[in-house]
């Protein structure tokens, strides 16, 4: 199909309080002995927010280790467990950041779909669709709530299932859950999502759909990162609708450069997505140069340090797997640069970008 | 619940041509020796717009009057044609504007539900999903593409059926398909959108969600009604997004006292949504004084003429019958005016206000 027909989320419940609905809300869906999962960011490990689960029978919480990103061996081994300790599931809920939701989204899959998620990294090879699914976002930014894919680290490449049966079946956008987030990870989450909208409405695939959604979410982080002289809970409010609709924005759209370098130090050194997109848009200057000078100015209020100087030390052959993940990428490239990216962006080119992080 | 839990539409194909995408869209929904049944808007009997529907086996185009807005009777007296001659079809399509896109929402719940449409005119009433359906609109700024309603004018009340089963499987946005619309019903279909997002974004009832998407919609009118200076695909691109914008940003608000009114008006004199909420707007100083102001700009800028006295000469039964379907419709009076806006719209103050109409 020339344009894409975007799958949406089916059920999306913002309001503040609404995590308390998830009871509620999840009850149509549960099966007769099979458990609802709940995928957990370890980071609420005794907190008051696990109280709040509205466990009923055999549901289980799963604390799940997102220090660093998904990786599909990790997605692999909670869906085997789930099978051999249940034989199917009626869902899984995922409740975190980014990484927490696309590992929710990618176990649900592979409840499902045979073989091992690796086998389905990439553009609709997900044949099946997965049980019942539902995210909820506990830091805003990097849009996963609405997004169809789900970022995993394989064997050969960071890239996603992406597919019409990885969107969510339900989120729940509770801004009051994103209030105790470290300040640290809540601004370079954020970062991603205002990363987002500048490579979204500069690339090449815009078109009106994407181009609203893209310039409200901008908008918005504009006001929470530029104006706002305190964080509150407008800003947690505000986040978490920048968020969703720069998620919606890649409909029509696509990230660019810092998403398709950030991805190599990702694969490469295990860089977390946002602090990874932060330190490439640190020198970005000739792509994006009216982003990159907002960029600092966020940087700079915010009181933040970009990491510098990561690649320092890294043998040729390191930098020529950071090369190849991220020209691999190709999609995010000619967004950004147009059809003849590969003539604009050399391998010579790429390394010295690298060589500055 | 506390929070509703918003029912999306199921896939968004947004882009100019994107209509030729349809046949590929329809193929998997297709049912052995069922019809996929196009309801499509009489203004394009005999245009080109025709010969572009993807009809195969025994699919069946009918052409609906929408001089009047869509009645039950008309939903009911469709439905029970098409089970008439074909047992059960594979899907409804609406092609033309809100009343059309409406009757199509109506007549594929009715294809399963039992009884009468009037039978579910109210909240949550509807019980079955209905056939599979998709809209396509022809004309810009009702917001019927993505609302959970279809409304209807029944024996006794006009009133939508309000359900999670009501919205769209399936929404085709392609701006080239509003390119000959008049102009006339253009700009009152835009100012529709406009009004919907001042009465939304003035309403009691606004969350951040709402707020987002009702200010996009309300941007993209400023712009397109008075910032442009003549009508060209820009506008065309832009009012399809306005249009879903804000139709969207009804999930968590209402529409307020312009819509409330003029639901009187059409209910007894058959007047049409778009004009109806212009001849109410146009007097409502009191509730709305920025957005009336601007509105009369907008309106001044495009050159029409809103409709005056139409009220003249009715009898004081008359006045009563609008009174009491406008009084009817409570969740848009406490949304404009709060929790006690009984006390504040009187059958008194309202009656003085339909005789300024």
């Amino acid at each position: 199909m020339k344009f894409r027909n975007f799958k949406m989320v089916d059920y999306v419940v913002y309001g503040r309080g609404s995590f308390d609905q998830l009871d509620e809300i999840l009850a149509p869906h549960r099966k007769e002995g099979q458990p609802m999962v709940f995928l957990v960011d370890h980071f609420f490990e005794g907190k008051p927010l696990v109280a709040r689960i509205p466990l009923r029978g055999n549901d289980k919480v799963i604390f799940a280790d997102v220090t660093y990103e998904p990786k599909t061996t990790q997605v692999d081994g909670l869906a085997q467990s789930l099978k051999d300790e249940f034989g199917q599931v009626s869902g899984v809920i995922g409740i975190g950041g980014g990484s927490t939701m696309d590992l929710a989204k990618a176990v649900s899959l592979m409840m499902t779909n045979p073989g091992s998620s690796a086998d389905y990294q990439g553009w609709d090879l997900v044949k099946m669709p997965g049980v019942y699914k539902a995210g909820i976002p506990t830091l805003s930014g990097t849009g996963a709530e609405v997004s169809r894919t789900t970022v995993l680290t394989g064997p050969t490449r960071k890239l996603g299932m992406n597919s019409d049966f990885t969107p969510f079946d339900q989120i729940v956008l509770d801004p009051e859950l994103t209030t105790n987030a470290p300040a640290n990870q809540r601004f370079y989450t954020g970062m991603d999502c205002y990363i987002h909208c500048i490579e979204s409405l500069q690339g090449t695939y815009l078109n009106e759909f994407s181009k609203s959604y893209g310039e409200k979410a901008l908008e918005l982080c504009q006001y929470i990162f530029l104006e706002k002289d305190t964080w509150d809970e407008e800003c947690d409010d505000k986040l978490m609708m920048a968020s969703y609709a720069g998620g919606m924005s890649i409909a029509y759209s696509q990230v660019g450069v810092a998403h398709a370098v950030s991805y190599g130090l990702s694969y490469l050194l295990g860089t977390k997505h946002g602090v990874g997109n932060c330190i490439v848009m640190n020198h970005l200057e000739d792509y994006y140069p009216q982003g990159v000078a907002e960029f600092k100015r966020m940087v700079e209020k915010g009181g933040f340090d970009i990491p510098q100087g990561i690649t320092k030390g890294l043998t040729d052959e390191q930098f020529d797997k950071m090369i190849d993940v991220s020209l691999g990428m190709k999609p995010l490239w000619e967004n950004a640069l147009g059809k003849d990216w590969e003539q604009i962006m050399t391998r010579e080119k790429l390394r010295a970008l690298y060589e500055k992080l």
